[in-house]
């Protein structure tokens, strides 16, 4: 393996797509990860607030999924076993099923999608059209769905948009929770739209959201204006998906960031943290009712990664078997509220977003959340921006982290925001 | 673990979607694969025909790809790199450079894309559609190119465009290379279609194919062709879109199934083997004056899995270093002709389809394919149909089945046939 | 001709299409039709406060339209000319020019579409795409462009759009003026909308709009949100289109509905009334540095109705060579207001919409408006409804009925609804 | 009314869109026009080989139409009648039930569309997807239907597709009678494309097709071939639409262009000159069983443009009541062949194209072709090019043009078609 950097680096340069991105802001080889810290080639140690966007909820390489994944693996277990019926797959099931939706009385079936989280949104949008025989598809400003052409129409980025290289059909965009001039109430607006036969909104097969807009810039929605629109939802007949792919498996307290609602959607789309480990995967859970794609009908080569249903496994019973976990978590997010606040103070006209461990600080300006990550990773801190304006520093910590290098890492975010705070003061005099 | 089966089977039909579809099939519970063997829970073994419908051309847990595997998990390497310089993206990069396109004198670019063919599909769409300023993509009959929304308005087979649900948009549909009746050019048609300005079909963005259409059922496009249609997309302005997510890695032969066509395609669609373990890795070569995506344009969390890196470069350099790989591939393909057409005789209207280690035998119906197939099952072979009446028996062995395991396989396989057509005889008199 | 009202009733049922619709609300032979009177077969006479829908703001069979149209088909002149230079259509663009066009400053270029009004919305759209280079169109809630597929998409009318049959793409719909609950300023939304990045409301190649929405109920926007609107579209590099399809030629007061507004349309859509006698005719005016449709890029056989050109010629230099019709319209306007006012009272919960010589009478619901509207006819006058629920009774009298004909009318409609509210206070008791 | 042609002309330059066409070709000013002939205003006279695209199937102002209309005028019949019954629609639908539809024993209902040709093909094509609930129509290479969006996706003239600005969905592309290179049949080509349910060609809702394609370049298509098509919608589900509108009223031979093929059409669209006069006027034949659309569903202010129901119905019982026209029309139509061939003997490579009045030469080039129209224009003749690359001279005379006046445009045809080849000759020399 190569050792030296510029040769490493080169070859990135000389093969890799210019679409590469985090490492243009990165720009450093990791080789190791153990976690909530990342270390590069030159043996440098960074805390890691990306957490790989909220797919490393549990940390890096959570030592019994590790092991029990090198159990897998020397014994040869399958690591690719199409939909075949193997025993991970029964034993994800089994944890997923005891663990996760029977508590929560959920009857959802569960569909494994291509591992990608666009795939999850992709299945859901097809399966809501087929059950309800329409078309339209209601989704929010700022909300991220993925970046494959029919999760891409429901996705609000322009930027990301425009690389579709065509239109984008099927979709009513609507203002999410709190978007109107004025505060007027969002979901008035979208209950006259659908009461009015000439509104020009189709009857709609499906209302999509987040319940907090992770790329969007940690917009959260009340629980009651989700409600209302799950009221809607049904009521005008359309289905209810929750996109949890960021929001859930634990991000935001719960296993779902819906639980405390009072909702129950029709579908709910997974991704990220659902392996636990890292390992792409993903999956919908579907209403049995509206279960009715035929075999194989939205298929995929990878739809089963059995090295992830081991560590997903592992995770489910490691972490939701009591709510220990859910407890910490809460714990932790009032300590980020709480830093967060504190930072808030430094920067006026800053704002904090979010809730739980999804919580950030709208700086204003992506040009300042760009200084402010840029000085962090200098002081060994990975953190990144989100928002249309990329204006919101975005913590996502691993839920998993500890106490000491969580404060350790906020420290190091609030001296950049001083830093940048203090730069700009003496740029300005 | 559960270990009784009936429990296991019952979680399957409790919890997991009727979207599932191999494991009807196929119906026990896997618990262990090396080489070209499956086993079930009961300790049953099988030869394995499908391989992961070519995902595992190195076959199961093939012990270098595993070690090194290990290797990785056990130092802390990591799981989730998002689009992070890693070490292991570099070694793979390093080697795929060396030993797949510098000796091809191949100059594109690689980009990661979301980890399912479909996404790398989406992904060279999106791409042509933007360096092309157009919207049309030229598609083919049969063609099979994912289920999301953007590879699905490319894919012929209408029982996938069926579960969209909506309308799929933005493709043109022409016959494959001896798909029109009396033997007529399918190219000459192409081209008089481009000529015509009134012929209804808009200068294109790209022109999409396989080179061996693995889904459609087997049909294999001659070298003259492929040639005339790369022509064609040149003189249009169109770019030419190989997806050799199939065909590719090795399983027609060379490590692009185009290598011996004389063309060098605008844009190259990997997936399935190209991780060599079965884990989910896509990819999409691109050459570099058409690489104009700007950084995450094309996103996805899982656009990076390191896992599969590390397989990825153990494959490379394990079987493409020198042209042994290669040799013994192209010796069990004609061994594979061979005994297919000793069964073809036993099945009079039968012919043989497919090229390369991507062959199968067109038994006339589907019916008659899926007897074949269930008789195969019990005799411990998995194997699979294809084709727009799954009326093609298609033999999907690992590259790297040794003769034995390979001919006791066909041996089943030939049985399996004798057996269908004797019970069939027997019926009808 | 046959004289027998059952005969002819009959071929009616026989042959004519269940797409046939006004025919059912006004059930009798019409065989003659002077101002603002129509005769039935049976000699019975109506007041029509319906015009065409608009399209007969000059009334019926104007004597001067009517000397002159017959003295060219006396004198063959042309009937058909395609686009054809002819002395009719000079005529008429002189006439257009000299009285219309240069006393408001417009320097537009005049394109003679197919003679529909959707015709024209459909050339309108097209060229703001190409012009643009964009796809999506803004327009609003409650509008009405048509029922092509192109105008379609832009028409609001849920009835309408079902007709179909398949999606309607490329518009995006924004609430209209006054629409959103709580009276949040629907331009601050448009503005916001456009101004996010994340909105995910893609660049508009246009804004839409009508001034005041005919067929969504007589909803008139203030002249500041028209403002508002042209500037976020100069702003946001869109076309600013006018629909004064309905509004226009005089219906609102002046030629054009947006004449008072201080704003300068990049297109105005024209049809209904710009014949001045009811023919077949519709235009788009366009600014000269948009007028890049090449030579028939969009065409039709009938884009020059010779006939047409003869009476909308003779229309222009009658009724806007001077104010007198000006004056005399907003007088007329000003005595409907006041009638409505009083019959307002009459009907508690109902309020006036609209503006000029189109307004009306929002009663509440659809039953009770076609109720009202039964009534008239009963009486001998013909009027219709608009709105999303028909609940808009609505006055589009010809602008040229004499104050005693006018007077009537109203008091045929003020008695209607007096007779349907007794009634339904009756039937309460 | 000007009679300075620079200044008539001049206004058009100053004020009519740049998309005027018709009238570069034929630069001057027309004022008069009668039978066959057209005068401009300088007096001088030109023999009409146009007829408005086939609008003028009964030659400019035929006598015993235009008194029937002045006495309509006259004794103020209506005008503009939207679509309430009116006595002149009753004529119109009493002749056309008893001289065409009963006759040819169709069930058929009319539909008064918008009165374009663009508007009939929407209302069908939105009809048989409401009727089928499929998306698809399948429509041919070289057909032209109309440029507003809906009629626009099933042209397929590329440079009207370009005025679009943006991508035109719903129909897929199949070749037309003999476009297959090789002579392939092409009934057989859709009939394997409909067969084969991995074709990539959804259901279809309709086969729209035009036996002749006038703009297409006068292709005609082969009984055989059209009953084919027929029978394959019939098998399929799909209604077949025959696009009339220029084919259609007399212009090759029948009143209907399919009546000789035995088939009956699921709708027929008409348009050009089936108001006999050259008015706006449009209307779709229906089958009962498919006239489902509700009441307006699809609607438009000038569906029911009651002049032209008055020339209509007397040019119906005129032309249609016994045989004489048709046999004269045969009779004239075997003169024009004999005609063509003699000038494609002058014209080396040049072939025939067409059927009955709908004929013309195709000369192998655009250019050539407008030299010939251009120098029959100076010799007095007015004459078109039609096809892909406008290299079809078409001949579309009124039906109604005298033997002696139809020598002489032949004559002038004949000579241009000479002059054009001498002067190459001469330049090659």
């Amino acid at each position: 393996m190569p050792t030296d950097t510029s040769a490493e680096i080169s070859i990135f340069k000389r093969r890799e797509s210019e679409t590469r991105s985090y490492c243009r802001g990165f720009d450093t080889v990791f080789t190791r990860a153990s976690g909530s810290e990342l270390t590069d080639e030159k043996g440098r140690r960074y805390i890691d607030f990306l957490a790989g966007c909220s797919s490393l909820n549990y940390g890096h390489n959570d030592p019994d999924m590790k092991a029990a994944l090198i159990e897998h693996i020397s014994s040869d277990g399958l690591a690719h076993g199409l939909d075949l019926h193997t025993d991970a797959k029964a034993a994800f099931l089994e944890a997923f099923d005891q663990q996760i939706l029977r508590p929560r009385s959920m009857d959802h079936k569960v569909m494994f999608t291509g591992p990608t989280g666009a795939n999850a949104v992709e299945a859901a949008l097809k399966l809501a059209r087929k059950v309800t025989g329409r078309t339209n598809v209601i989704a929010f400003t700022n909300g991220f769905h993925g970046v494959t052409m029919g999760a891409l129409a429901a996705t609000g980025n322009g930027y990301h948009r425009g690389g579709a290289g065509m239109a984008l059909n099927g979709v009513t965009r609507m203002p999410y929770d709190g978007y109107l001039p004025g505060g007027a109430d969002t979901a008035d607006y979208l209950e006259a739209m659908l009461n009015d036969r000439s509104s020009g909104v189709d009857a709609p097969a499906a209302i999509l959201l987040e319940t907090v807009q992770g790329e969007g810039g940690l917009n959260a929605a009340s629980p009651e204006w989700v409600q209302r629109i799950a009221a809607l939802a049904k009521d005008h007949g359309a289905l209810l998906i929750i996109d949890d792919i960021q929001a859930g498996c634990g991000r935001t307290g719960g296993f779902f960031s819906f639980e405390e609602m009072g909702i129950t959607p029709d579908i709910v789309t997974l991704a990220k943290s659902v392996s636990g480990f890292g390992l792409p995967m993903a999956l919908m859970l579907v209403r049995p009712q509206h279960d009715i794609f035929g075999p194989a009908e939205h298929n995929g080569t990878f739809r089963g990664n059995t090295h992830a249903f081991v560590t997903a496994r592992v995770a489910i019973r490691k972490f939701w078997t009591d709510d220990r976990f859910q407890r910490d978590v809460a714990a932790k997010s009032r300590l980020l509220t709480a830093a967060l606040e504190e930072m808030s103070e430094l920067l006026p006209g800053s704002c904090l977003k979010g809730r739980g461990m999804m919580q950030g600080l709208d700086v204003g300006s992506g040009e300042l959340a760009a200084s402010i990550c840029a000085c962090a990773f200098e002081n060994g801190l990975i953190i990144e921006t989100s928002g249309s304006e990329d204006q919101v520093v975005k913590v996502l910590a691993p839920l998993t982290t500890d106490n000491e290098t969580f404060l350790k890492g906020l420290k190091i975010l609030r001296d950049a925001i001083r830093g940048v705070t203090d730069s700009s003061k003496f740029a300005a005099e």
